[in-house]
């Protein structure tokens, strides 16, 4: 049976270290079950913040606080070092630095993952020691574990996530309360589902980082992610949402990968979908993964809670139990990635919703379809949109067309002297 | 390391097993590489129609073809069984022979666990080999991975399944197309949805065992399945659909566990959830599962195809793979079962859908709300449907109520004078 007791170091006491914790501490029996006859004994908590432990309502475990990662890092008795402090650095030093001593890892911490994955996953498996983060992406959907363990005997061709809580939530609320983006965002801070710099949230970093794992690990590719395309949610605006539903589409910010055998698509932005398919209806602070197999084996849906303190320390604690009962032989997944290319996102293609200010006055739509034509760009539909004026909205869907030549179309068509601006250019992406 | 090599055999050559079969040629790279550095051999496939291997386009297996499944449980090189034949007798039989021969058994058979699985757990404890299942709910969802892998560090409060093709498949068509039940079964039997006896589907008994297994597995328990109602769509017509639609509601045939920590409610029915909701908008052949945890790690959905060669016979395939993985470590998660009582069904309570053909007279209303005040059922809403005439429906919504009261009133509403006749009782949750 080898080690009768595992010891636990936390790094980090935000919002999902204290989940953490609580799991711990109000979850043992249920957990000393799952991984009999062992037992987890929490020996060290560390966080820079002094006052973090107080927050929590366990006076037993102040002992066992330090503010030192350090006190953590060299304790020789520490079997499994949570890393959930986030951001790049300091986290990925302590990551190695606990694989390099022969500490397992666990973490929610997908920057690190995003940044300096492929060597870590190294590291691990030259110490032979696990490195495991169900938890960073998606948090409550265990889509690493099912990726890992369970789809396992079929290629899989494509992966569609809405991976970020904080954008949509923001989407849902302009989409079903007809708010503009701002007053979506304050609600969002207001309930807590934005923090107060929103920023790696909004501008789709967030999801980047987690389509990059999910590429990477579903797949098995060795990617570049300087190479992964990303926009986010911030010029996504009322008119947009309500125009899209017209058309019988939600907006969601989607993160996408396909595996194309030679290439990989990979790519993060907002896009309209048919707004009667299930990813349609993930809303609110939850996300959703449709991963779509080899022909014949069908798309499988997984939707959950997608950040907050329970659902990422629910999978950080089950990727504990996972290191304890493999505790006496080492079997390591995260290896063998092959090396893989991705696709110059100008070189992909997309239908696209595009809705244009223009002049209302004869002659503007064989102008700007002109402009459309000349770069290989044609027309699904076209509707006027708003009550005649001078300056009214145009919004046609494209068929499919190259990414660059929509963006040297919009180019042109901005120039023009009937087009007051382009009003928005959204990817349609036929799920 | 150990084996290098490992050899499955096969019992029974039907829709699963073909897909097995096809699933190891075809992506036996894909296949090597999760189970590097070791190979599978598909040693002997057993099947008593001699024909059964003919179907498939792999000449180079007809020597590996018997039609004696002794030849494959006898086999002493053989370390895995795949149990596909279906029903319980003689597959329950095989199942036990290789566990007790020391041979792993992965198996699609939900019949087979729903009625021995305790017995065959204590019995591949015993022997400490695998008894992996994966396939036997919701083929291509890896709900049984979930469960056992990663939903491990909080108590699971609730399973509400989709779990039988055949019946949403037939559902969807009535829903959508308005087709009535008899037209939308045929069209599922020509389409290969259903099968040519689609008793077992249709009434409910492949989702009771289904939901047998979610119970066993998700909560831990030792239960005894003949305490579990189900009830099948025979009885769904046409206008119930409709009536339900008017009202925000779609009917789906669900499976639903609750653990209530002293007892457990576990029952099939066909049931009105809001259309909006996730799991109404999983239609035709697809299967889904939501998970409901302990507060704040909310619900967690999967979707997925839940029949079909591919779609099982994939996870049958993953069930091998983990198996291979852990050849030199046995480790078996499908023990110490805690016994759990389930409520008896006329103990429980829902609202209900209630449809009711009367002779459109004066007091009738009255008459039957008296019914079913006695019997402690109240009404949330009440509607009269279709055009006046001598016999109307009326539809009623009535607020929680036990089914056994329910049950009484309907009895002694039946009987009245001015009721021609009960056209419907369905349960709603309001999920």
């Amino acid at each position: 049976m080898g080690k009768e007791v595992i010891n636990i170091g936390i790094l980090g006491l935000g919002t999902v270290g204290q989940g953490v914790v609580k799991i711990l501490q109000e979850n043992r029996e249920l957990i000393e079950q799952k991984i009999y006859p062992r037992k987890i004994v929490l020996r060290k908590i560390a966080d820079k913040d002094l006052d973090k432990i107080k927050l929590l309502p366990y006076p037993e475990l102040y002992p066992v606080f330090t503010t030192s990662a350090q006190e953590v890092l060299a304790d020789p008795e520490i079997d499994i070092v949570v890393e959930v402090i986030g951001g790049f650095e300091p986290a990925r030093g302590f990551i190695k630095q606990a694989l390099e001593s022969g500490k397992h890892v666990v973490t929610a911490n997908k920057e690190v993952i995003a940044r300096a994955g492929y060597e870590i996953f190294d590291l691990a498996q030259k110490s032979k020691v696990y490195f495991l983060f169900e938890a960073s992406v998606a948090s409550a959907i265990p889509i690493i574990g099912a990726l890992s363990h369970s789809l396992t005997s079929y290629k899989i061709k494509e992966v569609i996530g809405i991976l970020n809580g904080t954008t949509n939530y923001i989407l849902t609320r302009m989409s079903e309360e007809g708010r503009d983006y701002q007053a979506a965002l304050e609600e969002a801070k207001e309930k807590g589902y934005a923090e107060a710099d929103p920023t790696k949230d909004v501008n789709g970093f967030d999801s980047f980082n987690k389509i990059f794992i999910l590429s990477a690990i579903a797949f098995r590719a060795k990617i570049n992610p300087e190479k992964i395309y990303y926009e986010g949610i911030e010029n996504i605006s009322q008119i947009d949402i309500k125009y899209a539903r017209e058309l019988g589409y939600t907006v969601k910010l989607l993160a996408l990968a396909q595996n194309n055998g030679e290439y990989l698509e990979v790519r993060v932005h907002p896009a309209l979908i048919p707004r009667r398919h299930t990813m349609a209806n993930i809303n609110d602070a939850y996300n959703g993964i449709l991963i779509r197999g080899e022909e014949g084996f069908g798309n499988l849906t997984f939707s959950g809670l997608g950040a907050g303190a329970l659902p990422a320390g629910s999978m950080i604690v089950s990727d504990i139990i996972k290191i304890i009962n493999h505790f006496d032989y080492y079997r390591n997944d995260y290896n063998c990635f092959e090396e893989k290319e991705i696709r110059d996102f100008q070189q992909t293609y997309s239908p696209f919703y595009l809705r244009i200010k223009v002049k209302d006055r004869p002659g503007v739509l064989a102008e700007i379809a002109g402009s459309f034509a000349r770069n290989q760009v044609s027309f699904a539909s076209v509707i006027q949109k708003g009550e005649a004026g001078e300056i009214v909205d145009i919004v046609f869907l494209t068929h499919r067309a190259k990414e660059g030549n929509v963006q040297a179309a919009l180019k042109e068509v901005a120039q023009l002297g009937c087009v007051e601006k382009i009003g928005n250019a959204i990817r349609v992406v036929e799920i």
